[in-house]
């Protein structure tokens, strides 16, 4: 599991930072990629990465300004022009709908995978067995969602050189004592799965948030999340400037960050006018609140460790 | 008087050739710069030329395919965001209002220019002293328009010279002069504009094509035309796949720039299933036929002289 930024730029796109998009990179989990965004270019963006369209299940859209949603008609045409035939999901605000529906069908795109469009609200908007999905309303000019991905817990390793050496040859069986389950053995002796199972192996908890002013949704979606990337549009001395535009600074990420108890915080949609030259200085800022801070630039990629 | 061509690529975008976007600048004639097509990320190609977006003036949109159009609302919304105030014209085939209409509700894009949104048929759409812009319905999948850009003549340069030395001293008479009429001096004798007046400079004609099959109405758009901007999707031996996918080949636009009597053409619309390798070989089957081609790359750059 790794989080890869596509775009990280906020407003309109610059040579330094596309607008965004970031693809949450599930490929060991399920296969799968999910986008969070889709600013104009992303799909130019992913060529310059391993990233395979098709591999695309999810999107979810945080708000629809244009610098989170543009790319999305390119990107649904490329993905099945590039023979992407599994179904996709698009998760975002109401109007999404109409923006897709009406991109593609003015522009007579006939897509070859089946496309779902979830208009959402507060709350759980997915769930199977793996993962679950919350979303909550920020605090932004338009209406603005912020995403909490919950990895379920998994049952821990099975320890089969301790089964062998109990005399249980491998079998059938082990997948039931791999599920927690008890069995019954040939010699009527029952064995239990917790006893042959390493610890449960704790699942990760992801929050990305879209352009938001601080508040206390951004607080609840960040709760013990393994990572919280959230927006820094300004730096800490803007505060006003951040709040006038509904957006945040370094440190207002970070008090957030801190608040959430979460264990790392990525900065990303980082405004035009600080050049790569600042973005230590906008780090720092963050990092003197919030120690694990990372600030994220275009085609910045990090591992989401399994926490123990 | 220069092409620019930002995007010349087909379908979708790859590493070699974005889609489709040709800059006509008119820097020099109107301090205005004329885009053809804007597809997904001309604006991202714009902020690596000289072209600023406040000085496009007029956008053509040739056919709603999404590789033609996708980059319009991003680049409307940046051309406002970057101090653009003047207004801008978007000319193309119906459906091209719904398409911005919703793309920039959706988004709440507000621009701080006066947007026109012009959905064309066939025959002259716009005039002014200097130029008049033709369009006409080519053969393609969907409604394709050519458009043919007629620069007007323009009265010769007035030799001072030779009025100085007919003892005709610099003053307001010099600029009916240069109009070509007559005047009466203070000593009642009569003079004629055209007397001192050079050769008429011979407007230019430029003819840029949206997606076609080879058809009667690219050969009447092209005709002696000073440069003729045509697709060519497919090598000489692709014309069947050319045909079935409403699509031209390097050949076939060679005989129409030939059979038009154009002076020059310009190859673009390249599928992506060709290399830069390949670029000697595609522009040497046009010129067999065709003496004087280019084939464009993205970031190509071309003068378009005065003709003699
Ligand atoms: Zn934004
Ligand atoms: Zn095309």
């Amino acid at each position: 599991m790794e989080l890869l930024f596509l775009g990280t730029g906020a407003g309109i796109p610059a040579k330094l930072r596309n607008v965004t998009s970031i693809a949450l990179k599930l490929l060991e989990e399920r296969k799968a990629v999910w986008l969070f965004d889709c600013g104009e270019a992303t799909q130019h963006q992913i060529l310059h990465t391993s990233l395979k369209p098709r591999r695309i299940e999810k999107i979810f859209i945080t708000h629809l300004h244009g610098d989170h949603i543009f790319g999305l008609p390119g990107l649904l045409g490329s993905r099945s022009f590039q023979s992407g035939d599994s179904e996709l999901t698009v998760f975002g605000p109401k109007g999404l709908r109409q923006f897709i529906t009406v991109s593609l069908q003015i522009s007579d795109t006939h897509l070859q995978y089946p496309l779902k469009i979830v208009e959402i609200e507060d709350g759980i908007i997915f769930e199977d067995d793996q993962f679950l999905v919350e979303a909550a309303k920020l605090d932004h000019a338009v209406e603005s969602f912020g995403y909490r991905i919950i990895e379920k817990d998994k049952p821990g390793t099975l320890n089969a050189k301790k089964l062998r050496d109990d005399g249980i040859p491998p079998g059938p069986i082990y997948a039931k004592l791999k599920n927690g389950e008890s069995v019954e053995l040939d010699n009527q002796k029952i064995i239990h799965g917790k006893d042959y199972l390493g610890p449960t192996i704790k699942g990760r908890i992801i929050t990305i948030l879209g352009d938001t002013r601080t508040c206390a949704n951004a607080l609840k979606l960040a709760a013990n999340a393994d990572v919280l990337v959230h927006e820094s549009t300004f730096s800490a001395d803007n505060e006003e400037m951040a709040y006038e535009y509904f957006h945040s600074t370094t440190t207002q990420a970070a008090k957030t960050a801190l608040q959430a108890n979460a264990k790392m915080l990525c900065l990303t949609h980082i405004s035009s006018r600080y050049g790569l030259e600042d973005s230590k200085h906008l780090v720092e800022e963050a990092k003197s609140i919030f120690k694990n801070t990372y600030i994220a630039h275009d085609f910045f990629e990090i591992p989401i460790p399994t926490s123990k």
